[in-house]
C-alpha cells in the first residue's frame, strides 16, 4: 500500500508542473507488474499505461490508483472498462473522480464484479499535488493560496519601507521551488509600484526555472512600462479591476494560483472568502513598526476574526511555515 | 542519569514557587540511598538532606546534583565539605554555582580526591525551573519574559478594541498555570486603563492559586482607584517612571518577572535590551486591523530588526507557543 502514497507524492520522472496521477497493477500473487503515471489534463491515463505493461499478468490482479478510474469515452476510452477487460479483480482508489463527465467508474467496476475500495490515503492525496486540480474540478475556480512573510509581530516591512530580508535563505529557496510548480502568481499594483518584483521562479544558482507561472497584476493604476514583470521571462496579465471574482474568472483555466500580496489585495481576497490556504512564513524577529502582512480583511470586532485550521507547522531554517485552511 | 533530569524538572512534593534544586546519593553499587530537595534561597541544602538519609551507605558512593555543591560557610556549612566528609567518591553536577560567595565547591571536592564531572544535562537545567534564578545570580537583575498573544498578522485586538479571546482555552489555562510560578507581572498604565485586568493566577475552576505574583504597573498616569489590580488578592506596586532599569531595580529581589504588555511598555523593554525571553502565543486567525502586539521597539530599518533564536515551538490547542531568546 506504500505505492499509493508514492503516487500521491508525484511519480518520479515526470517533470510536468501539473500533478501526476499514478496507477500500479499487481498480479494475483501481489507482485508489481505495471506502473503508470499521467497528467489529469491529457495523454493516456495512468491505468492504461500500467495495464499495457502488465499484459496478461493483470488477470486476477489488483490495481491501486490515485483517482477513481474514469468512466467517459474521451480521447482514451474509459479506464474502468479497460480494467474490467484486463480481468482485474480488485481496485483501490484514493480519491473519487471529481469530474462530472468522468465519474461513475466505481459503479462500472462494481457492476462487472470487481471489488472496489476507497482510501486509506484519501487525505494525503487531497493535500498532495492533486489539491489544486481537485479544487478546480469541485468548485469551478482555481485553488488560491495566499503566501506572506512577516515578523512575529505581523510586519512585512520596516518603518522606512525596507523588507529584504525578513525570512532566511532556506525559506526564500522554498518559495522559489514552489513558484516553479504554480500556474499563476497574483499581486496588486501597489506591490508592483513599491517593489518592482520580477515574480519568476529561479533555481538556486539564480537562473530561471524551466516552468514559469503566469504573472498577474490587479488594480486600476497604470504600472510603469519599465516594470520588471513586463519583460519576456514569463507571460503577464494585467487586470484593471477590484473585483476578486473577476480576477478568478480571468484565471478560470488555472488550477494553482498564488496571491503574493501586498496587504490590501490579500485583504480583499480574504474578505471575499477566496483564500483556500494560507502559507505564513514567520521570522523569529520583531519590527514594532512598518507595514502589515494584511490590511482591511473586513473584520471589525473579535468575533468576526477570520479563523483557520492548522494543517501543518514546519521549521525552515530559522523561520516557521504555517499552513492554514479556512474554517468553513 | 535520568535522576538528574528529574531534578531539573523539579522534585515532586515541593510546592514552593521558587525552583527546587535536587541531590541524589547512590551507594557504591549504584543503588539510590538518599534524595534531597531544597530551595536555593534557604533551608538545608539538598546535599545535606540526601547525605543524612544515606548515612554510612554514602561512603564510596556517587552524588548527582543539580547545582555545583556550595563552598561557603553560610547557615548550613559548605556542602562540598559535607560530601567529602561522607566519603563520596564521585560528584556529577549539571550547572556551576553562579553565586560568587558559594562557588569553588568543585575545587574543594577535587582537592579531596573526589571525581567531579559537569553535565550532561546542563542545558536542560539552565532552561528549566532554575532559569530565572541563575539569570539573577549571573546578571544581577531579574529574568524578564515578555509574553504576548496575537493573531498571525500580529494584532492583539480588533479594530473596535475587543480582544476576548484571541487564543483558545488551552493557551489561556497555560498562562494561568505559569503565573502561579512567577515572582512579578508587569503592565503599563495603558493596559490597566484600557482593560482593567486582575493579573492574578487562577486555577481551572476560577479560584485563586495559592501563590500570587506581585502585580506591577509602570507609567506616570494616575490609575483609577477602582482598578482591579488594587484589590487585596495579591500585592501591587505602582512605579511612576518610564525608565526600564529603574523598574528592574525596584524588582531586584525578584527572579522571574513577566511583562504582559501592552505594546508600548513591551516596546520599551525590547528597545532597552531587557527582554530575556519572548513567549509568543500565536492564534491561527487574522484581524487585518486593530492594535499591535508591540509598538516602537526602536527599529527604523530592516537591518535593525530585533532577531531571536527559536528555543521551542509548541502547539497548544489550536494555538502556537513560540519561545524565543535574543541573539546576543
Ligand atoms: N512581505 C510580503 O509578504 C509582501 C508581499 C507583497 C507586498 N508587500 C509590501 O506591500 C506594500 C504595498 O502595499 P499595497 O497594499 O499598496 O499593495 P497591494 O495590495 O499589492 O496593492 C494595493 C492595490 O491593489 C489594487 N487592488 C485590486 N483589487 C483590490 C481590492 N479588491 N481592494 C483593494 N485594492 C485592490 C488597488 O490598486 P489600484 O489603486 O491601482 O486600483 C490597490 O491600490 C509594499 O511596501 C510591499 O513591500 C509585502
Ligand atoms: N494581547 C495582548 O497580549 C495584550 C496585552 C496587554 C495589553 N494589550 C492591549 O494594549 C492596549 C494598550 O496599549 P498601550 O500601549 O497604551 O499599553 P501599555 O504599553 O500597557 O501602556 C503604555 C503606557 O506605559 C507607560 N510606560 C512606562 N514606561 C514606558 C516607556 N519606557 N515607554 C513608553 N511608555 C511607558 C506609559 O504610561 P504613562 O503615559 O502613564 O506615563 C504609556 O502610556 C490595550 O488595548 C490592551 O488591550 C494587549
Amino acid at each position: 500500500m506504500r505505492l499509493a502514497i508514492d503516487a500521491s507524492q508525484g511519480v518520479r520522472g515526470t517533470t510536468s508542473p501539473n500533478p501526476p496521477v499514478g496507477a500500479v497493477v499487481l498480479d494475483a500473487s501481489g507482485e508489481i507488474v505495471g506502473i503508470g503515471a499521467t497528467n489529469p489534463v491529457g495523454g493516456p491515463h495512468a491505468e492504461v499505461v500500467a495495464l499495457a505493461e502488465a499484459g496478461e499478468r493483470a488477470r486476477g490482479g489488483t490495481a491501486v490508483v490515485t483517482l477513481e478510474p474514469c468512466n467517459h469515452h474521451g480521447r482514451t476510452g474509459p479506464c474502468a472498462q479497460a480494467l474490467v477487460d484486463a480481468g482485474i479483480a480488485a481496485v483501490h482508489y484514493a480519491v473519487p473522480d471529481p469530474h462530472p463527465m468522468a465519474a461513475g467508474g466505481a459503479d462500472t467496476l462494481r457492476a462487472a464484479g470487481v471489488a472496489v475500495s476507497v482510501g486509506p490515503f484519501t487525505a494525503d492525496v487531497e493535500r498532495g499535488p492533486l489539491r489544486a486540480w481537485l479544487h478546480r474540478q469541485r468548485h469551478g475556480r482555481p485553488h488560491v493560496t495566499w503566501k506572506f512573510a512577516a515578523t512575529i509581530d505581523g510586519r512585512s516591512a520596516a518603518a522606512d519601507g525596507t523588507s529584504q530580508w525578513i525570512t532566511g535563505p532556506e525559506a526564500r529557496a522554498r518559495v522559489h521551488a514552489d513558484r516553479a510548480r504554480l500556474d499563476a502568481i497574483v499581486v496588486g499594483t501597489g506591490t508592483v509600484i513599491a517593489d518592482d518584483p520580477w515574480l519568476t521562479a529561479r533555481l538556486p544558482d539564480g537562473s530561471l526555472a524551466s516552468h514559469q507561472p503566469l504573472r498577474v497584476v490587479v488594480g486600476t493604476r497604470e504600472i510603469p512600462s519599465t516594470a520588471k514583470i513586463l519583460d519576456d521571462a514569463a507571460p503577464t496579465l494585467v487586470l484593471r479591476t477590484h473585483d476578486i471574482d473577476e480576477v478568478l474568472a480571468a484565471l478560470a483555466d488555472q488550477d494553482d494560483v498564488l496571491v503574493e500580496g501586498g496587504p490590501r489585495l490579500a485583504g480583499a481576497f480574504l474578505a471575499a472568502g477566496r483564500v483556500d490556504r494560507i502559507q505564513a512564513y514567520l521570522a523569529p524577529a520583531l519590527l514594532g513598526a512598518g507595514s502589515h502582512a494584511v490590511e482591511d480583511a473586513g473584520v471589525q470586532t473579535i468575533s468576526e476574526a477570520l479563523r483557520f485550521r492548522r494543517e501543518s507547522v514546519e521549521t525552515i531554517g530559522d523561520d516557521l511555515l504555517l499552513n492554514l485552511i479556512p474554517e468553513k
